[in-house]
């Protein structure tokens, strides 16, 4: 739907390069190559859908992501089907990694307007299995922490027996673009003068409060990086 | 990792058949596949992340969606790549389409533990392209009361130019799993003194007050269809 992009830009300091993939066909003026938009909108999730081609067919998973500069991690067990088939592959596994924040939805007079105001990310690239024992553990610390900033410090690290069932992969932030779609409606000129409530209904976002696990010892505190969000 | 669902299961009156790309190949307890349970994830939801294979890589793009009965519909510009794929495609469009709710973050006293409660659904199918008008407009209403119940009766709907610019592509409900996650951290007995927090962060999940559009003429108010959600 044809509406236009109105959220600011910030100056972009560097960008990745568009690419036949990356440029939308359609909207392309929602599209954002800059490295501070797009690290924005990866580091505000922690939830991905991550696709990859088994037996000719597309397959689309949710699954945890962590970035790390200008890389992606995503972990699993070793008996996942992306991670083992990553593992199997001598030059890695194709994949798409797509990051998604719905902010509101967009009532315009005509139904052919609606819309929705969102912010993605898109990354193509290839997954290659991570065997380094320091970046696994760095990218295990990450993906705790992408959900919960300063959570990988407190609690358990993995011991041996976890992190041999644990399949780690990175995806290399290259081919990468942000598509996003933000303010009001656009209706028709035509359309003004219609009976019909238009604007936009933002999604509330947030957490509940903590709920302490059934065995959780009555002398340990809410942490503060649990307040914090 | 290797929770169990605590997730409640209602009485299945039908179920999808499970297929060797819907049992998944860990966790095996979270999958469900009765008709209830896989078409309540998908009406509260209204945006999936949908996959596809272009020159053999995967591509995943987030798209709205509604479900009328067995059906999925997506829709679209003409212009957009996996609508004008499924259109040039004689037998159509391998797809996968996956919709998610996060629902909150389990935090276990060991990193290995954590792990998010969700509730995902994962289709899998041939897209193909909707040209029957009638089908065409039963399936466009249903795109925008799938995210505002009662919204496409309060709207103008698509007048010709409007149409001819629009695809619609249809799924049917046939080869599909949910997957459930729910409850508390699973921590391992010997993890159980250690002094870290542990339990379940939860989503709020909702909607801000409706932001009515500059042009919108004071008198119209909000309507009732809003305010209930």
């Amino acid at each position: 739907m044809p509406e236009t992009s109105t959220q600011p830009r910030t100056t972009p300091s560097a960008a990745y390069t568009p690419t036949d993939r990356t440029v939308p066909t359609r909207s392309k003026e929602r599209a954002a190559y800059d490295h501070e938009v797009v690290h924005a909108i990866l580091d505000e999730g922690y939830v991905c859908h991550l696709g990859f081609v088994r037996d000719g067919a597309p397959v689309v998973l949710p699954t945890l992501y962590a970035r790390v500069g200008s890389r992606l991690y995503v972990h699993g067990s070793t008996g996942s089907r992306p991670l083992r088939m990553t593992g199997q592959a001598d030059h890695g596994l194709a994949v798409c990694l797509t990051v998604t924040h719905v902010d509101g939805l967009v009532l315009a007079r005509s139904a052919f307007h609606h819309s929705i105001n969102y912010r993605s990310v898109v990354v193509h690239g290839t997954a290659h299995q991570v065997t380094d024992p320091q970046e696994r553990r760095l990218a295990l610390d990450a993906l705790v922490d992408q959900a919960v900033p300063g959570r990988s410090g407190d609690s358990r690290p993995a011991n041996a027996k976890e992190l041999a069932a644990t399949a780690v992969i990175r995806l290399d932030l290259e081919e990468v673009s942000a598509k996003i779609r933000g303010g009001g409606p656009n209706d028709e000129p035509e359309d003004l003068s219609l009976p019909h409530w238009t604007g936009v209904l933002p999604l509330a976002k947030g957490y509940g409060a903590p709920i302490p696990a059934d065995d959780l010892a009555p002398d340990i505190e809410v942490p503060g990086y649990l307040t914090a969000l």
